[in-house]
């Protein structure tokens, strides 16, 4: 697997698995309608960072894993980042998420950031683990915020790790 | 005082004041050098509904304070809203801001929020006070986020009320 900075040429190979996880709706606060377009100007934005996981598939070399770095504010709070990181769900459990996490977390500490927030991180994702495990801590939860479609109404935790 | 819904005439009375407390930082996450045209774009964005606060002043009528309402995640979570409130710096202690804030959560409940959430409340301004009488808690803290001109780093809170 190789980790590197993505290039507008990746949106192609990040499109299929955005689009089926938000489509999925059980992780991600954005709407399953959004157009690919809508969904590249929000992956993709000027202000973001964006890095990309290559690996081999019986396809060949292709995406499986993006991420985005970006101020989680401006002005005088504006060395806090945020951070997203989606991964083709086939190719799930192969570390490819704890990598990018890894990767985009060094980059922030080495861009000045101070910490790193996540505002909407679903109670009941198993990511939760893992940010856990990279040392992130829970520091509260919108309750009864998300409308999981397995689980119901569930909280979205706002978490956070000092760089 | 009045309070109504904004129309696009109404910016050139919300800028001064808006101007004025973002270059002062130290209480919005925004960029003290936001341009007029970014910071309309800003409050004033099509997915948000704005308020004024109308008042007589020495001058005649005029924006004394200002409001937003907008859904704070989209997708499975876009029945949370948000908001957001500016007063006139030569206007505060007279009761605009509680004033908007009940205008604009009569509102949300009436749109059908479940919820609002604050992401970024600095800790040491004195708006806490007032969320706080108006039912909000403190979900949780975000630690030296915020460099203020005068208390150096502060937490920046998340608050939240249900409706």
């Amino acid at each position: 697997m190789r980790i590197r900075e993505a290039t507008a040429e990746d949106w192609p190979g990040i499109w299929p698995f955005w689009h089926r996880v938000v489509v999925g709706g059980e992780t991600y606060t954005w709407d399953p309608d959004t157009s690919e377009e809508a969904a590249r100007a929000l992956w993709m934005a000027p202000a973001k960072r964006v890095y990309v996981a290559e690996d081999e598939t019986p396809d060949g070399t292709a995406v499986v894993g993006s991420a985005y770095l970006t101020p989680n504010y401006g002005g005088p709070a504006a060395r806090i980042a945020n951070a997203g990181f989606m991964v083709d769900p086939d190719r799930t459990g192969r570390g490819i998420g704890r990598a990018l996490a890894k990767h985009v977390l060094a980059e922030a500490e080495a861009q000045g950031f101070r910490g790193m927030v996540f505002n909407a991180v679903v109670e009941t994702n198993p990511a939760v683990r893992l940010w856990t495990s990279l040392g992130f801590t829970v520091l509260g939860t919108v309750p009864d915020a998300f409308e999981h479609p397995k689980d119901g109404r569930v909280g979205l935790h706002i978490m956070y790790k000092a760089l």
